[in-house]
């Protein structure tokens, strides 16, 4: 039978009433004739409470009992998703990740999928099992380690379901019906797209823009798995939500297709670093290594032999980001005088494939920020997104203009 | 090093606080040279909530599913256990039953240990692990599905492994100070015990003493295991709460060592079933398939080839045990007019090492029963304990009245 994977986020099944309102979507595709892989997520705030204990025991956790912890959230809901569905008499089992297993590298607390082998699962569908619901966001190790994807990894967990059992689509059900323009939350005009192609969806997710984690549409992507955004409290339709596709599939290319933001970004500085080759090396190495996700990077101007090295990372990143660069300062790797973070910052970013053939967005862009009197920090651009760094007093401001200037929302025909 | 196991219930983790205080208790015994298996019970409440989901759910649950969901509270005091050793700087890991693995039947909500090997906890020890804190109550079927012991099933876990790592002793941290005479919330006059005889804790455990279950007593017995019984909010000192050990060991024998009672029994009889050699199979056989622990039985004169069968089981066993009988009906097994439950009745027993050298203990307990306007609906006995079937509502004054006729607030010298 054909395989549909249906993924819930915590919102969706947040209490018995909406896990039983979930159900009956999945219960709506049996009855199609597919066979369901369910992925979910924890119930909604309980990822959250655990990670709250965590970080109080031990601010610098080991990331393997911090995986051990935060994991259990999704085993619960996986276990009641697959009891509600047995009452309506679909057949089901729940599945954590060591069972099927889900295997993955060791890199806790943000680990890779290496790979799914289907037959477990697969050998429960011959028997006449109807749906499997796996608990998102988690794995095993080579070493036998409860291992976690990072935050949203359920959406992962979910793209990688889909590739692994060639699935006929991937639905991602959410608290919101689709992808927009921008945060409706923060730019009225905000307008849903309909589909959106995956490499804008790529640099929105990793921008910020909540909806999807960012390696899930790497994934589908590379494994070209459809991927669609519906809302889970509202009216099931094959067309509803935002599908996230080939650009082949979408008509009307916008030059630039979303505003994106992040508040959980931090500038980091180290002042007065001695100046030679290989130091980004020495600086960049031990942060990666200390799970560091360093995003924008800027170098001054070197005076001297010495030089400022600014770089922005997650903001719940910043003890381990100082711990790392105290460490490699002691050790002597390298040399500095201070280290600084500035947590006060926000990230806005425009994207839309339709740069790649237009001249002047980035131009535009700083145009309107200057306007509004926003000093921008820090820059990166790719082919098809712009980012800046600015104070985070200004990131609504900022979002909303840059909606108004590339009129974002009008739907080109 | 000499291995020690400590049990924390679930009061002695139910805050972060509360696992610092239980850490430091921990790190004074590896202070002392022990290599510490720290067994643990989820937060208190948190299993209750994850039952409460899952019988709201489904009524009638797959055991196996249960057993996913309620498992996860203990995997989140591990892993937070061992961070807060951690902390410490005591070198510590927490582990999964599957992980370690604890080997269990797959009689899913119920299982029983068949075998924990101790290789990969030891082979960790060896590498200078000195904690190794693991999740209370859970196990792994043959299957690879998840199993639970049954409520209190982390006493039987820390017991099993005292037995498998052979533990200097086994020490169950609660929220008692040791095993009193009768619960002194019920008896103001109950008096702590500093030592009690396997046997006696056996029924007192199984007759629904609240301070250890009854299987973990059971095993501690078979393999010697030295029990001890402590406060996990007073000061620490070796002699602290009640040891459980041989009989031989105690100096002080009472007739009657303690009253026990319990609320968690209901009542039910079959009405008018068809009276035939191996009726009772027929009856007990399906209940105990369908996982009913059935405890007392009255079989009334039958009259007619008719009469009315009447069990106790836990009330949470009711709806399955009604389950049972009207599924042996249907499929012509067995033959009744009706069956009938009464939740309404709570079981007093008292319980005594020295009954079995004393006459007249059953005849003066039915008489202070009686004195007291009584009524006792079943009664079973042992060797050494009676237990009687009374209406809920006079249970307080039994157990009142029974502790004042036997005496047991004097030690006897």
């Amino acid at each position: 039978m054909p395989v549909l994977v249906m993924k819930f986020g915590g919102t969706s099944v947040a209490t018995l009433d909406r896990i039983r309102r979930a159900a009956k979507r999945v219960g709506v595709e049996v009855a199609k004739g597919y066979d369901v892989i369910v992925i979910v997520s924890a119930m909604a705030g309980k990822t959250n409470e655990l990670v709250g204990w965590v970080n109080e025991t031990s601010p610098l956790y080991d990331a393997r009992e911090y995986d051990a912890v935060v994991s259990s959230g999704e085993n619960v809901t996986a276990g009641l998703m697959a009891l509600t569905l047995q009452e309506m008499d679909v057949p089901a089992r729940s599945w954590q990740g060591w069972q099927v297993p889900l295997k993955t590298t060791s890199q806790h607390a943000s680990a890779r999928i290496t790979e799914i082998p289907p037959d477990n699962i697969n050998a429960k569908f011959a028997e006449g099992m109807r749906v499997a619901v796996v608990a998102g966001f988690q794995g095993i190790s080579d070493e036998g380690r409860i291992t976690t994807l990072g935050r949203g990894g359920s959406d992962t967990t979910a793209v990688a379901f889909a590739a692994a059992f060639d699935a006929e689509r991937c639905d991602i059900y959410t608290d919101v019906d689709g992808v927009y323009t921008t945060d409706p939350r923060i730019c009225e005009k905000a307008r849903k797209l309909d589909k959106i192609a995956f490499e804008e969806m790529l640099e929105l997710a990793s921008l910020g823009a909540k909806v999807l984690q960012t390696r899930s549409v790497e994934l589908a992507l590379r494994y070209n798995v459809k991927l669609r955004v519906v809302s889970s409290f509202e009216e099931q339709s094959d067309e509803a939500g935002t599908l996230v596709c080939d650009e082949e599939e979408i008509m009307e290319l916008n030059v630039v297709s979303g505003v994106a933001y992040s508040r959980d970004e931090a500038k980091m500085t180290l002042i007065s670093v001695a100046d030679r080759p290989g130091i980004a090396a020495a600086i960049f190495g031990p942060l990666s290594e200390a799970g560091v996700n360093v995003d924008m990077i800027v170098q001054n101007i070197s005076e001297e032999g010495r030089t400022d090295m600014t770089f922005s990372c997650p903001t719940d990143q910043v003890a381990r980001a100082e711990k790392a660069m105290i460490d490699a300062k002691s050790s002597g790797d390298i040399n500095f005088h201070d280290i600084v973070a500035d947590t006060n910052v926000a990230k806005v970013s425009v994207v839309g494939i339709g740069m790649r053939s237009h001249a002047g967005v980035a131009a535009k862009m700083f145009q309107v920020l200057s306007d509004e009197g926003i000093n921008i920090k820090v820059i990166t651009t790719s082919e098809i997104k712009i980012s800046v760094l600015i104070d985070r007093k200004y990131m609504e401001l900022a979002v909303q203009a840059l909606h108004d200037a590339f009129e974002l929302e009008k739907a080109t025909v």
